[in-house]
């Protein structure tokens, strides 16, 4: 047996990735120095920071200059980079004793990574700045994706990168906005930093103290949902900040590369996008939906509007913040809801879920199959973006859908195994795979997960990773060992 | 706008099914004159046989020799049949005064001929002995299909037999069993008359009244699920009559080719259906599971196994027979039942549910994806029987699950305008949707649909007609309108 087929590259990129967590390490030491933290925090970022750089200088030693990667090898590496990533990620809240199980570190690291948001703190005010700050850092760099940032500023390795970035960024298919896969790369990273400085200044400017606008600019970019007050957005009481993050976790629940269109000046060709259009007529049906079913519930029109708009944006783009107990809405809010937390995002965003491609695919596949069952001999074509798809475009889409499926019922029936109901199974399986985070009952905005068993904690954690990676590199980490 | 395009041959048809459910009512009318029961129904049962029977006259008087159907003219007749038969059949619960309103009416009749099984009557023992026969041969009806018994017994029309069998056979295809299909017709017939007077002879045997043999009978043969008795199979309190219809449900939810196959002496042909073993790995991994689930429960082996074995006979054939109120099982037993409904039992059977022929083709495509996302210019069939399935082959089965999912959120976000728990709504769509009957919570075993609203009630008993007619020919029915 033979893990990797080319064992040097693979080492030396999962080496790169630890340098780069070393480097992202030194933003929560920066933080402990600034509030004066403990001197055992700062030992920590100091040992982990060396540790992970030295390890990293090791793995990465060796030149793999023209060196090719096999399409298998790429799973792999991104697969095994995401479990790296989150075992070191975890140390500094295991280590300072504020998660003082390891398996809860893993869980909240893991949820923090793949921008999940779920969080087995019943109090979130328990952790320090710099590990709050860590935690919602996690959002940032798991949005657009760790592996996707190693290609924007390590040198080499070019042709290695289109496998890497095809695993690693969500969605059907993966665009090259340019032929040089690195300047791709960066164009991505940089669009989303700059997106986040303007989300954060928004913030500030609303009022929001710079140290929270800062956890909510990561959460909302990352789509992730972390934030530092127990009741997130609903702490603020601020409708200005409500409608701002609710744009804000649109915007970033936008294809990247539509952006990079409008960047260029090719405004109408976005606008064309038929992901784009769809993305918005659900999310606008949704908000009508739940705003009228609220409206008997709030008993005030300003109030259901808002926050049926701020709740839409945070479920549908997977992003997880509240700013109301949703879990005590009227069932047809929530069974909207759920929906929402399957169809996901668009593709190409920092979003989680079946994506908005994949779905509105289906939906065109599923018209065609009405027209084909009343006149069986038509020739009828699925068009996309105003090309027809071929069958094996169409099965792409459908395939992994059924492999979703088949997945989420095996995660269910090990959550069944210990969860105390129904709800409370099926949305936690639906929050972590989705990557959303809250789901309904116990486990909703005011909730934790904190009371789930040992297991139902592993098989979240390994639901976050699922769906973050889109199933096949993480799937593939567990049967490559029966073929080399 | 002409709705259909052969409106003579497809007057003609709904005409004869029409004087077959003339001649049916004979059976409730026999039954009301043996149990001396009043003269109104006796006059309800007179009229509408008469009434069944003019109309059938006056539709199907024209001859129909020689002319040929469409297939999208086949899907209309399947559905207004249905319809049709529904509507009438409904009127001795209205008319007599036993279920007073129409809806609920209408409600347990299109239950009956979907052969799900659920009830909207709190306490079934309030109708009379003729109405509770009726209710159960709508079952057996319903079961096998009624157009396939207008096929078997009506003279002619053979060159459009095809079409109707191909849309009211439930399964992703249908295969002749001989070249004329109304020896077909009445080869299926026969077997499962003859199985269904078998299971009848052995519950005698084991000691249950005769009516009460024949409607539970009636139920397991069309894997339907009505009872006459309130807790439904649990009030027999024998073990024998458990497992004898466990064992009877199970047969009827195979598909009627193999018996045939076994008639004609290849019996090891049968045996090598592929379907046939994936029904019964999936069946005893079930009752394995749930045997295991229930050990704590029960506290007894013996109990804990029949339950088991039963239970998952029942939910798997989507029938919906009850030995034990399985709403209060734990949860892990309740996630795999509601995994079964889904599953259902096999095409060509007189189950519901998506069937075990689409299931298992479709997890073989998931097995497909996986080994293609590791090696993807790799060419990889999907062998199905032994045939490797065309790309057409694998669409239809997987967009009939796409049309099927969405068709089932639909219902679902109806549902829950008026629901009270989110179990309780959708374990009502799946249980109407799969034509199982009871679902969890209030819908359980020893409940009722009594509490839904009234709008809840019209979007199930069309789930339950989408479910039993595999969705096309109702979906056309309503888009039919839109081009001639």
């Amino acid at each position: 047996m033979q893990y990797f087929k080319k064992p040097s590259i693979s080492l030396h990129i999962l080496g790169r990735i630890l340098q780069i967590e070393s480097a992202l390490l030194l933003c929560p030491l920066i933080v402990a120095l600034i509030y004066r933290e403990s001197k055992s925090n700062i030992l920590i970022f100091l040992a982990l920071i060396f540790l992970t750089g030295v390890i990293g200088f090791c793995l990465a030693r060796r030149s793999i200059e023209g060196e090719k990667l096999y399409p298998r090898d790429g799973l792999l590496i991104v697969a095994l980079s995401w479990i790296l990533l989150s075992f070191f990620g975890s140390l500094p809240f295991y280590l300072s004793g504020q998660i003082p199980s390891f398996l809860d570190a893993i869980f909240e690291t893991v949820s923090g990574f793949t921008t999940t948001g779920s969080t087995i703190l019943e109090d979130v005010t328990v952790l320090d700045h710099s590990l709050l700050f860590w935690r919602s850092l996690t959002h940032l760099i798991g949005g657009m994706g760790v592996l996707v940032l190693t290609l924007a500023i390590v040198p080499g390795g070019n042709s290695a990168a289109i496998h890497l970035m095809k695993a690693e960024v969500p969605g059907p298919s993966f665009g090259k906005l340019v032929a040089k896969m690195r300047t791709t790369a960066r164009l991505l990273y940089a669009i989303y930093l700059v997106m986040t400085a303007v989300l954060l200044l928004i913030l500030c400017l609303l009022g929001m103290p710079i140290f929270d606008a800062f956890i909510h600019a990561f959460g909302a970019a990352g789509t992730g949902g972390f934030s530092n007050m127990p009741n997130s957005v609903a702490a603020y009481n601020s409708p200005a900040i409500t409608y701002a993050l609710a744009i804000g976790m649109l915007a970033f629940g936008v294809n990247f590369n539509l952006y990079y269109l409008v960047l260029i000046g090719q405004f109408r060709r976005a606008l064309k996008s038929e992901e784009l259009r769809a993305y918005l007529a659900i999310y606008l049906t949704a908000v009508g939906l739940i705003f009228l079913n609220l409206i008997a519930y709030y008993k005030q029109l300003g109030t259901a509007f808002r926050e049926s708009f701020f709740t839409v944006a945070s479920i549908m783009t997977t992003t997880g913040f509240s700013s109301a107990d949703f879990a005590e809405w009227p069932l047809f809010s929530h069974v909207i809801l759920l929906i929402l937390m399957f169809i996901g995002g668009s593709a190409g965003s920092t979003a989680g879920g079946l994506k908005v491609s994949r779905v509105l695919i289906m939906g065109k596949i599923a018209r065609r199959e009405m027209r084909l069952s009343r006149q069986p001999h038509r020739v009828i074509s699925v068009r996309y973006d105003k090309k027809a798809l071929s069958h094996q475009e169409r099965a792409v889409v459908v395939n992994y859908f059924i492999v979703y499926i088949l997945l989420f019922i095996l995660l269910l029936l090990v959550v069944a195994l210990n969860a105390p109901s129904y709800d409370v199974a099926f949305s936690a399986v639906a929050a972590t795979f989705n990557n959303i985070g809250p789901g309904l009952s116990i486990i909703g905005p005011s909730g934790s997960y904190a009371g789930f068993s040992a297991l139902s904690k592993i098989a979240l954690t390994i639901s976050m990773l699922f769906g973050r990676l889109e199933i096949f590199p993480l799937l593939y980490l567990f049967t490559a060992w029966r073929k080399s």
